[in-house]
């Protein structure tokens, strides 16, 4: 299923009259967003894990990774927090989903990014409660640090930290793209309505083979973007 | 169509193993969100019109508005702000929205708030240029006076605003309670997928008429919570 | 009084071991900001009134404005939202401070820019109802927008408004400068603390003379900064 | 010296027709915060550290915590996150000031919090990069968890983290209280100054007699205020 094709030739078009949809391009200094991609939300042997999703985005990173690494693009990873295991009353994503993730977070390796797309040195880990990655963060002002404009989002869930970061990157300004098969959900309708609101609204969503091609038109280095 | 169908009874498995969709419940001292009800984004004359969500809910509103009225409850309403009109190139909700939005800005009363459910002395009137209504506003310190636990959120569009709104609100750790017929999109499949996502991981989507019923048993008046 | 003699040798040397003080430079994008140059601030009539430093500020902010014009430096202006008078109870600066700003802004004009420094088409005038400029402010996503990485910070109160902006300036890591003569308090001894305070932890103070010189050395163009 | 007395009677006066200065009051749910009490800002040995007044603070904190504890009033200590040391690009309160922090966080228990007035269990640490203790950290959605509406603010330095803290706390519209033996600085003056603008602008700063006074009044149990 293309989530282009979630809603009727009617809803398009109800869409489409307000210019939702049109796409938002790129700016010259891109970083890489991976949000979540721990084994709590990748391994099939979590409650919260992203379904066959995951499996596709994790074949899809190492060489989105690998590009961003050549090209001196700035990677930021996300976890969550330890704050929720030791203080469940406030240190939450929301009151009502603190029992499942504290849950999952007691298993062994739960909050590790996964291995195959361990961060390297130089990258950003940041620890967050909240859905998105800006939330309780210092991820502003590492964008700020390094002349940010454009963010490439990844990761899990579609439909909930990957979409509340993107939502957060628009409000701030930033051109935001999301490569297609870099991000998962736990199941389809959810993610194909999440990657359709975000092209509508947020972001481009696009193959990772177009942000790939993006990244090798850069300039090779970070100062003279 | 019911939300809670939206998903395969295998897919509803993998959301419920995590504990995703339990209640949240209420708090004690609610505060009323109308997001964005005005002319351009409820009457059908206008681009970025919500479809018949925009007319039911626009029903249940004022309802609600009035029960809110009678004990006391703060009322916070949002529209864009003007900003986005006149800085075309920095005020605006994301760079690809902003021709859009202008053009609807342009239409006379596009941005004045629906007059059935205008705002009364009193009632707060927030601009914002982002998605939700936490984004460069004064919302939280309004909801730090009033020591407000409990976001009740209606308005449009789900997929949108309503809903990057009920994600910050849980993020900051508020009860937040979705009202479901007095929230509004373009179209059912993203109206329907909100829903389904804001009841999984953020907030407890719910009849008026259960939310009328909590507010009926409320203190009447707003110290006493 | 130059506020760099404020401490006593001993003082000195305590905030130069851990390497206060030491000059953070400048970037190569800048914007101007001017906070709460209005009457309420500007005029000795207003309760509210910053003293001679004020009539200083308004004799060296127009060159400033200008240099910054010429270069295509973004300007932002901020005042007091009008929230504050309509909404006494959560639209304030602080609880304690309310009385007198409410009093303050029901004077004609009081919460206008003062006329030699208003503000020319395309500035943004921003109305904050918290010290610093970025609180509940769209101040971020503009500054995002333009890839600023510097802000030279000028107007009034010195040991207010003026150091919060800084403050947060340099948290959200931005290159903070603030030329000694654009900025105004009521009274020296606090005017001089938040001077050698912002020097030794948040800001270069310097002469005006200096930002100009580096404002002339700009690429005319911001697209090419 | 006395802080009341650092301004002229002239100054004094140019201050009071504002009405800065009137007392704001406590609320009815305070928490405590306790702001990078950590040996890099409280043992002499270090570059960073606070004058005597460390000393004095450690002195009269464990009285305040204690107070605290017996009344369930809720905690949360800050200290420099490791991204500092690790990370010295992005990672900092400011450009400036990296390099002093840097080295200090590389002594040996540099970082951590004073043993005699060491977090208890159920306590938060929040890791913050930023002046203020809400900058890129959860201290909001703990303040909210909790329904706070007071915040007594101890620590160091009184001129820094401290007076940033007070100023995002009255931004953000809560009731400050600066008990004033518990906060530290490195020089008298700058001291001096940032207690009498708390004052003016921000907080009652007030005697610790007067806070333990205030705790005492409490209803015993968190949940009934």
């Amino acid at each position: 299923m293309d989530f282009r094709q979630m809603v009727s030739a009617e809803d398009w078009e109800a869409h489409r009259k307000g210019r939702h949809g049109d796409p938002g391009g790129y700016g010259r200094s891109p970083a890489l967003l991976v949000v979540d991609m721990t084994y709590a939300f990748c391994d099939p042997a979590y409650s919260l894990a992203a379904g066959p999703w995951g499996a596709m985005a994790l074949k899809h990173l190492p060489g989105l990774l690998q590009a961003c690494r050549e090209r001196d693009v700035p990677i930021a990873y996300t976890r969550l927090t330890e704050l929720i295991r030791t203080h469940p009353a406030a240190g939450t994503i929301s009151r009502k989903r603190v029992r499942g993730i504290q849950e999952a977070l007691e298993a062994p390796r739960a909050n590790d990014i996964v291995d195959e797309i361990a961060p390297a040195t130089g990258d950003f880990v940041l620890e967050k409660s909240g859905a998105s990655a800006f939330h309780g963060t210092d991820l502003l002002k590492i964008l700020i640090y390094y002349r940010i404009d454009t963010l490439i989002v990844t990761g899990a869930a579609t439909s909930g930290c990957v979409r509340a970061t993107v939502v957060d990157a628009g409000s701030y300004n930033y051109y935001v793209v999301v490569p297609e098969e870099c991000v998962a959900d736990r199941a389809e309708p959810p993610h194909q309505a999440s990657l359709f609101d975000m092209q509508m609204k947020y972001a481009d969503v696009v193959p990772v083979s177009a942000v790939l091609e993006y990244l090798a038109g850069l300039p090779p280095r970070l100062a003279d973007r």
